[in-house]
């Protein structure tokens, strides 16, 4: 049988207009500033006005290591929302935007797949409603006053060799990695050394989806270090006065998103922070606003849930206030193939041994996720190719590991696929029996909190970290900085930081090579293993075959 | 009398609905795509589908050389259009989008003043529709596509010291004017100078100007030369293959922005390429489409008319096959004042024999705006201490040089204040006798198309260029470039290349410093003294005062 590509499928969308799904959710034309006919923004004021409600339930999506395979996490968020809608339950989903920059290099596309997708998706992949420029410009904005406040005097006394603030461009540009900036002579300034991240992974970014207010989004702008002077003694953006300025541009980007998922229910794509020297997750106004009008809300954090899912439950719900009544851990068959050693050309073929081995990843993200006193469920995101043995096979591993796993066929079948998920998942967070609780407490010492994670969720016997970096983590603790959550850095394959280590290993060490603050998203990174903040584009981009066609459809994007 | 500041009218305009704006003039809901309340794009389908409509009349407003006392000429097209709207016209405004960058260096905004303003005035001042970011990405894309051509082994041959195509950001950024890239090692390409400009000034600004349709706007950037290889041949766009992609991310910025003045009139605000190194004029497509949709569009161009009404005339009515019905050319006393001698802080008092002094540059313009076959109107943009005795002296000088000057009071009175005006340009754009041709052929060399701009505009005796230039001149003659027209760089603040030299010099010489092709927007840009592309910020930039107040409002802007 021969299935539509997901992009086929997006274009026969039956969509509505986007003020039938805000109606669907509460949200009268007014409170909708629409951008066309299926995309709009939800206004502070609606949002302001629904603070009193009840809060819905709260689900997260989270995954096994993510393998060559795919998982299928965000399909599985959407796939979950629309059949929770189609049980009569009034659900919404809440997923991250996507990276432009990105879609031009490999292809790509965010917005789930198949049957279970959200639309928009081209737009959605493109400009979608400028939010991420809008933080590239507050990016630069404060790029450029920092380096004319030097031009015009440096009265702040900034060490221009100790200029943490890089520049940012939502594009895969590696020629900027690294730069010499104002050359040229007197008039373009100070030659230094500078450099450009991508877009998503600006502390701006990271701001954004954690403020809870845009009075809380100032405060936090104004609160980054933007570079350091010879004492060592810290410069913030306030200091460069581009706080007020800063807030103004990201005035619009700060209200959530609303688009339809293929069934026209309701979803919120909102924000996007990288999931490695970020938290990786949708915004909190977003997810907050969604348990306002809905009475379950599907979220996903990005990569494994030993990375995203840590992050989500030990940043973003500890410094929103969260509290996810259950997790649906997304698994695939072939994902656990991989996990077994089958290569991807052989995935095609029944391998229940092969199934079976590697299943032990699955079971230690269970009794991760059980740790944070959260009840799990397993999802197997069904591929048509998958085996009534092989699922069996997974089934009886969950069931042991004192967990349930349930098939869901939403990418072939829509919510007709996932109604079963949707039942048990609805009784799971209606149970009342989820007692949250990050792993770590707020005035636990940076490292330790370090240590927590690498021993409790990675399993690892050790985390090596030199005398600089303790000393550093000890320093920013002397400064008022101890409570903050750290916020990890790894590869996203593997428990360790050995992206080749699959399975669930054991014995391993985590060497820590660096650490950062973002004292504005508060948070302190923690590096480990070699990160990248501006990815480079392939031999052959995808942008070489992206073009509108002759009915001006755009071709090659997905 | 105390008078409301621009943003505290603007913040009161009774705006109406945009599909009700869109309604006035044809345009129904479904071809409004919105963006918000208060702005729309027009959709390609409907502008597709008024093509073999008659076209109104086309109304073209320019300004003597600007002066630090400031002329109005948006405010007068923006109050000419409301004007003509009440007499009973039905009729459009057509004006340029604001850059974003600029308005955090100086307080600035681009859309009118008084009680002659288009709405909503904030968002035109910060990331309106997001066309200068799309542009922005587009641009951006090459320029990582070139060096990333570079970086997987430089099939093309590129010269890396020839790379002719830098980057944009917008954003007044100097430390990025004069930079090295690609440092840090292999991971990261071949090193090599390399810098950026402000978006505006992005050749992709000027070609989504100057396109006719989609079709049109991929064959142009497929046209751009962005290198150069060893044996000095181009290496064009569309080797790199990002003409299409280039295409996919301009698709929606393509579209004419619809937005409304305070007394609620249509109007289109769209695109901006500098008015030095490229035309200086909103989008083709924007302004043949008001045609097909109104009875009168008024527009405008950059700077004064020896620069914007130039180049309207030479480059985008020729190449859009335009012929303006009339030409409106604003002064003001106070401006008049200013090339009579007299200092900005004097303006406020009467000073009748500094009028007569100042007037010769209107004169002049007035003298090479016929020159192209088209009625002139003198717009006496009228102060509040404007005495009657130095607008006397304007008019009489008008007189006296064969043509009439209306007073207008739209700042003061909105369309109450510009009704004469309105009521005489209609009859003279109603009367035919706009017999308007370019002043030079097609055919004509590059050289003497400099040299006939030179003397007829500017009346300089002779145009210095060195072999070196006349030889590139010849060079893409014989390459096929010589049809093209010639872009004008120079100061707007005279007649002749020197900006302190008022009023209407003669006898001097104009010095080409350089000569650089835009081959996809089609024409030769003419160096005559320092052009800035990247500005950067005062020592006080705006932005440092730029904040949200307690009411959500933006403060500081303005």
């Amino acid at each position: 049988m021969a299935y539509k590509s997901d992009i086929e499928i997006a274009r026969e969308a039956q969509k509505k207009p986007i003020q039938e799904i805000g109606a669907k959710i509460g949200i009268d034309g007014e409170a909708l500033l629409p951008y066309g006919h299926d995309k709009a923004k939800v206004s502070q004021d609606f949002i302001n006005s629904v603070q009193s409600k009840k809060n819905g339930k709260l689900i997260l999506v989270t995954a096994i290591n993510p393998t060559p395979a795919g998982e299928g996490k965000t399909t599985t968020t959407v796939g979950l929302g629309d059949g929770l809608n189609r049980i009569g339950k009034n659900a919404m989903v809440c997923i991250r935007e996507a990276s432009l920059g990105p879609n031009f290099g490999m292809k790509g596309g965010a917005a789930g797949g198949g049957m279970a997708q959200v639309v928009p998706m081209e737009e959605m992949n493109l400009h979608f409603t400028g939010d991420f420029h809008a933080i590239t410009s507050a990016h630069s904005l404060l790029s450029a006053m920092i380096d004319n406040h030097i031009y015009w005097g440096n009265e702040l006394e900034i060490d221009v060799r100790r200029v943490q603030w890089r520049r940012v461009v939502d594009m895969n540009d590696r020629a900027l990695r690294q730069i010499t900036c104002s050359l040229g002579g007197v008039a373009n300034g100070f030659p230094r050394e500078a450099g450009f991240d991508i877009t998503v992974a600006s502390e701006v970014m990271a701001i954004l989806c954690l403020a809870k207010d845009l009075e809380d989004l100032q405060k936090r702008l104004g609160d980054m270090i933007v570079a350091y002077r010879r004492d060592r003694s810290p410069v913030y953006c306030r200091d460069i006065k581009a706080d007020g300025a800063m807030t103004v541009l990201l005035k619009d980007a700060m209200q959530p998103n609303l688009v339809q998922t293929l069934e026209n229910n309701p979803a919120f794509v909102h924000g996007g922070p990288f999931a490695n020297i970020a938290h990786g997750c949708n915004s909190v106004i977003a997810t907050t606003t969604a348990l306002k009008l809905a009475d379950y809300v599907v979220t996903e954090a990005g990569f494994g849930a030993d990375l995203g899912a840590e992050k989500f439950l030990n940043i973003k719900c500890r410094k929103a206030g969260l509290s996810p009544d259950a997790v649906v851990l997304v698994a695939t068959v072939r994902a656990m193939k991989m996990n077994g050693g089958v290569a991807k050309a052989d995935l095609g073929d029944e391998n229940v041994d092969a199934v079976k081995k590697g299943c032990p990843n699955l079971g230690r993200h269970i009794e991760n996720l059980k740790s944070f006193g959260v009840p799990v469920v397993v999802a197997i995101n069904h591929f048509v190719t998958d085996t009534d043995a092989e699922v069996q096979a997974v089934k009886d591993y969950v069931t042991e590991h004192g967990s349930e796993a349930i098939v869901s066929r939403h990418w072939e079948l829509g919510s007709e696929g996932s109604a079963d998920l949707a039942m048990r998942v609805a009784e799971i967070a209606d149970s009342g029996k989820s007692q949250f609780s990050p792993i770590y407490p707020d005035d636990m010492s940076l490292f330790e909190k370090i240590e927590t994670i690498a021993k409790r969720i990675y399993r690892a016997d050790e985390v090596l970290a030199d005398k600089k970096i303790r000393d550093q983590l000890k320093l920013w603790e002397e400064q008022g900085y101890g409570n903050l959550p750290v916020c990890m850095a790894k590869t996203q394959y593997s428990f360790s930081t050995d992206p080749n280590l699959r399975g669930a290993p054991t014995g391993h060490s985590v060497p820590v090579r660096e650490v950062r603050l973002s004292a504005g998203a508060g948070f302190v990174v923690v590096v480990c293993g070699e990160i990248m903040t501006m990815p480079g584009l392939p031999r052959h981009p995808a942008a070489e075959s992206i073009m509108l066609n002759a009915d001006g459809q755009i071709e090659g994007l997905f």
